[in-house]
């Protein structure tokens, strides 16, 4: 891991991206790293894609804007359009199999895999999406320890959606090492 | 309102501070205006004082870290000792009624009502002292509108518990009316 990694969350409103990027965060407090979670509201949040930023450091945080994300998750073609320029070379790039990928983008890898779909066919609810894509930035990205951010995802769901919960994680998980 | 105004929401973990941000940035959305929510975790996370952060602005956000806050709530002496000093002298600091105040603090008011138990008692759970306190935050300061507010809350809770989560909201304006 490097020293400082950031990683923005996007897609629409209602994809849960705020509460995983609170989540991120949390795993990443709990593995001792420091993280500083974020969202903007404004003209920009009112163009139909929606952010949150979270970064993740070993050292103390004092600039908590993310400029170039090391990790981009997109789950909507709108926000990857809208974010893809924001990435390092360097960057590993997450989206969903929906969107149309720019070949001419220069990043680490990107790579495209059937989230939204997982989650409503695999796992019953697509409103778990963002932790089926949480599951999967961990085991391609291994930004936060797994067990760290399986432990931060149950701490923030309700005790009866638990097991809804774990299993998305696990598939999102799976997504990658398949 | 001020150009732009720094907010910081103070208290432990689990009474709903970084919910209480979101719900205040997503208002002043709605109003028209631009803002960032944030939280920091680390060493000072770990302390027992928890904090979340909005600023809100008319114009562009460029820098999203609060140093002086505009408003201060805290809901825990050790938040409020924590936080205290790192306020504006023309802030407005507001405190849950548990709290010895620091009489000798440079702010413009500090105003110390019943949060917690107005959020147990009136409305009949303590998990929403956290609406309570965003209640008496607007009334006090009208830092957003409350149709505006109201709409925001609503927003994010669960159908279930919206008439709950009103209700905490108009005893929040009230502690401040009476």
């Amino acid at each position: 891991m490097m020293a400082q990694n950031e990683i923005r969350l996007t897609g629409s409103g209602g994809q849960g991206l705020i509460l995983a990027g609170i989540i991120l965060a949390e795993a990443a407090l709990l593995q001792g790293d420091n993280a500083v979670q974020s969202q903007s509201y404004g003209p920009e949040a009112r163009g139909g894609a929606s952010k949150s930023e979270v970064i993740i450091s070993k050292d103390d945080i004092d600039f908590p804007k993310v400029d170039k994300a090391d990790i981009l998750l997109s789950l909507t073609q709108i926000a990857y359009d809208k974010y893809k320029n924001s990435t390092k070379e360097s960057a590993i790039v997450i989206v969903d199999s929906s969107i149309k990928i720019d070949e001419t983008l220069k990043v680490k890898r990107t790579i495209k895999i059937p989230i939204i779909e997982t989650a409503s066919n695999k796992v019953g609810k697509s409103i778990v999406s963002n932790i089926v894509a949480l599951g999967a930035i961990q085991e391609a990205t291994h930004i936060v320890d797994q067990d760290f951010l399986e432990k931060a995802v149950l701490n923030r769901v309700p005790a009866k959606f638990k097991d809804l919960n774990r299993k998305a994680l696990t598939e999102g998980f799976n997504l990658i090492k398949e």
